[in-house]
């Protein structure tokens, strides 16, 4: 087994950092981001998902042309080992064409969502799955955008996604997950939601049946653009005032999702699918305030398209009141995620969270109130010799109790050691000097009110447990 | 925020795979993986250590060099966004040498182990930390080696480190930590311990004085070829006949620990830094006899190196009985980790576990058997309509209860939902037809035994707690 060596380069020693839109993690991160995974987890399970996992890294041509051109262009591509630039003939090197040269270089990829990886999962191991297959996967994805609040160029996905049904029933389960999860995470959010299907008869209005793309890309920003901004920006990609007119209804689309669905059941009335897309949209929207939802507040908004030519019916989307975060969730149906790998007809829908802006949102709610550290329970000052191995026979015992305790390693002076149990917020110390050992116990320190006892390692157990 | 967009290419379908060396996991899987995970990360809680998480990739300059030439060849590296060849110089890529330009159009790579990026970490955040400093870091790690039985491309390794104490308590510790997460896993396995100041003090009975490498990588070999076959490697290396026979009595070295002690004790008389190491290593088996080990055997190994130029002190390797699999464990003392990133007289000890292999070491000893899946506990079927909200609305009642329940997502034939049931082996199927919803109740089947009985949704949750 190869194991490191570290080399004395004679360098100047160099100032350590992590590449741009990396970070660490210290134990209270971690713990707080244990905290969202574990109830998203317990959640998804509840739900009847079951976990996978794939390999951070998948074959080049498994993750490109899957994304779009920004996909490709934000991929992390891994340098092939040895000679790799053998394989590139003269001709093509001569070129000196990065982007040529790339699938040359290199034929594996960083994982960019979960969603790829789990319709290559699907069709590859399809003779062993039993279907529908419901399954969550939390694992790190990888991009090379641009770093900002909120974005990172590391960051975990948190998906539920079930394949080979087509039924609305799971539409319904998603929104109850996605009220379930905020609720216990303490987030107030609305989960909004749309139908593609009611965007494609919304396009049917227009004159201009090639612009469905500008269409719903301009429509999306409403909310952040307004009507003014969205019809100019319509008009700049030459898509007709007769158009706008004709759909300029949604402009005025208020009040209640029933109200909603009332102007929209008249607008698209000539549409077939416009008006599946209304009966799915109100199935879903009727069922889910049957069983009712806790926290979350549900909006149907005309306006959510997400990703494109991805959603196939339901489009959800997250956000948290009373904080600028973006989105916080989404997710939606998609038919055909598996034909571009063989396998299909394999209707699905999925939905996503995303922990980090989660988290982000929780720091400023201010809801990490009680998280638990893994941090030692009780430190035993360490007076050398036979007193440390007095300490080190009760500390086994506690461990096998599942109590949290360290020897302090040296025989330090008796202020660093308790400086240092201060740092590390351990909650009590012990100590045993031989007036102790006679008596079998230890003098236990209450760090947080200054209160001092004497106690058996049995006593201390009991405190502790 | 960008989201996955999927082009028909029109190209034929893919046949569906993963780079060598790499694997996807089903649930059933990550249960075991994570059983072992969770014994070793509550041990490690035990023992006073807590998480830190560092990013996958760091800067090639962090880890470059560092693993002498080896690790360079097999460490991964991250292709540059854009046009990353822009920045060869036209000199240096005509002569289209790849490792001379990896540099160049490369500036991060995947981490290959966790002390590297753990002695980065350290210098990086020196002023949060408390010193000693200790950590545990569960993660994978990415090598180009080639893939074989027990050896993959993406790993996890589980690490605990202290840093900035030289107190031989530590090591005692880490025997004390290892014996006890093996006892927990109930595998048998024997530690062997020894020093790198014996090795060093061995060194100083050789006349070459410049053959320390190859003598030791000799040496660590006697396991495997024997007496006659070290020799002839020392022998090929240029080591003088004198200086084997000089050494020779460690080839006779049989018998308890004691008696290698004592062995040792002889052979290194003038060699101070030796008898240093014998102290050390003395100080680590009594202590831990003292204590006593619960299930493992501990074991003096004279010839056990490991990473050269790595350990300053005391080295650990841990073998399973009875399995074929090479070391599931290991680590020992080093100085001056963090002076590469120019932090000095940073003394520290580390072990990891090999995740991995012990997984293998488990399924070969039939070790898991209690394993827990993360399966739904009851499925209800789907007969459409008013029933199946019916039974959406028992289903939420039951997740409160941290009951894992789903309703079949379509009305299937009712064959077709049974079938699903077994295939997914959940242990009860709930039905609700009109004469069921009329008493308010579920007829439940227990899908092992064939039984059959109506219980009410609080009757229920008392039957699934």
């Amino acid at each position: 087994m190869i194991f490191a060596k570290i080399r004395n380069n004679n360098t100047m020693a160099q100032k350590p950092g992590i590449p741009k839109g990396t970070r660490d993690f210290n134990s209270e991160q971690i713990a707080k981001r244990n905290y969202i995974i574990q109830h998203i987890k317990r959640n998804f399970e509840n739900y009847g998902f079951q976990p996978i996992e794939t390999p951070s890294f998948e074959n080049y041509q498994t993750l490109m042309g899957k994304y779009g051109e920004e996909g490709d262009r934000l991929i992390f591509k891994i340098l092939n080992s040895g000679d790799y630039l053998r394989k590139v003939d003269a001709a093509l090197y001569e070129e000196k064409d990065s982007k040529k040269i790339t699938p040359k270089i290199s034929e594996k990829a960083l994982r960019y969502d979960l969603t790829v990886p789990f319709a290559r999962y699907v069709v590859q191991h399809q003779n062993e799955l039993s279907f529908p297959f419901k399954r969550y996967q939390i694992q790190p994805v990888w991009r090379a955008d641009r770093p900002q609040k909120g974005r990172f160029r590391e960051f975990y996905q948190c998906d539920a996604d079930v394949v080979g049904s087509q039924s609305l029933w799971q539409d319904v389960s998603f929104t109850l997950l996605y009220d379930q999860v905020f609720t216990d995470l303490e987030i107030p959010v609305h989960i909004k939601i749309n139908n593609r299907k009611i965007l494609s008869g919304l396009a049917e209005l227009l004159e201009e049946k090639d612009k469905f793309t500008e269409f719903i890309v301009a429509l999306d920003k409403l909310d952040k653009i307004g009507k003014e901004g969205v019809v100019s920006e319509m008009l700049a990609k030459n898509i007709s005032e007769k158009s706008i007119q004709n759909i300029s209804p949604i402009f005025e689309s208020k009040g209640s999702n029933e109200e909603k669905i009332a102007l929209l059941k008249n607008l698209l009335q000539n549409s077939k699918e416009g008006q599946k897309g209304i009966e799915e949209l109100k199935f879903v929207l009727q069922q889910t305030n049957k069983i009712g939802l806790q926290s979350a507040q549900i909006e149907f908004d005309i306006t959510l398209a997400r990703g494109l030519n991805y959603y196939t019916g339901s489009i959800y989307e997250v956000v948290a009141d009373n904080v600028a975060m973006g989105s916080i969730g989404g997710g939606g149906r998609y038919d055909d995620l598996t034909g571009i790998f063989g396998l299909k007809n394999m209707s699905g829908i999925g939905i996503s969270f995303g922990l980090d802006r989660i988290y982000l949102v929780m720091e400023s709610l201010d809801l990490f109130k009680d998280i638990t550290l893994a941090k030692p329970d009780i430190l035993f000052v360490n007076f050398g010799g036979g007193e440390a191995m007095y300490s080190l026979q009760a500390i086994q015992k506690l461990r096998k109790n599942n109590i949290k305790a360290e020897l302090f390693p040296d025989a330090s002076k008796l202020k660093k050691q308790m400086n240092y149990a201060n740092k590390r917020q351990i909650a009590y110390v012990a100590m045993a000097g031989s007036q102790e050992m006679t008596e079998n116990v230890f003098s236990i320190k209450n760090m947080q009110n200054g209160e001092q006892q004497k106690l058996s390692v049995d006593e201390i157990i009991e405190l502790l447990h």
